[in-house]
């Protein structure tokens, strides 16, 4: 593996676990007001397609992490539309 | 370009626009407490090494992304701190 590589690892560690502080904090607080559904809702769509160009280039890397960044901005927009409800009741 | 760049670069195009509803609605509503600047530091952090990556590899689309992707990002943070900052006073 080569420095470039470990870079790219790392830059992609923390661009996929930087959704779980949010995650943790919408379900702590049960408040996700500030946070915008629209943003959730582009970046899900924006992930399935590096999804698919992932598998179309045949990239492991690409594929395992945009497989966790969505699932976790996936969550993400389920706690927004959940609390958003609730809110509204 | 063929079939998977295209697929890339739509890509590329919704994970960096993404961020701007959230940054509008943050201007918008004069509150941030639900955004986790948590989230905003440890991707300001991966983004910067996505750079370095882009520049070690020397890719063009890698590097266009990321920059813009660190700009909408970095205003995110900003506005966060100046909310959270305001709302102590």
């Amino acid at each position: 593996m080569n420095f470039s590589e470990i870079v790219g690892i790392i830059a992609g560690c923390l661009t996929t676990t930087a959704f779980l502080p949010q995650l943790i904090k919408i379900l702590k607080d049960k408040s996700a007001k500030d946070v915008s559904l629209l943003m959730y809702i582009i970046f899900c769509s924006g992930i399935i397609l590096w999804l698919i160009y992932g598998i179309l280039i045949n990239s492991f890397p690409i594929i395992l992490f945009n497989s966790i960044t969505f699932i976790l901005n996936f969550l993400i927009l389920l706690t927004i539309i959940k609390n958003n409800l609730s809110q509204k009741r």
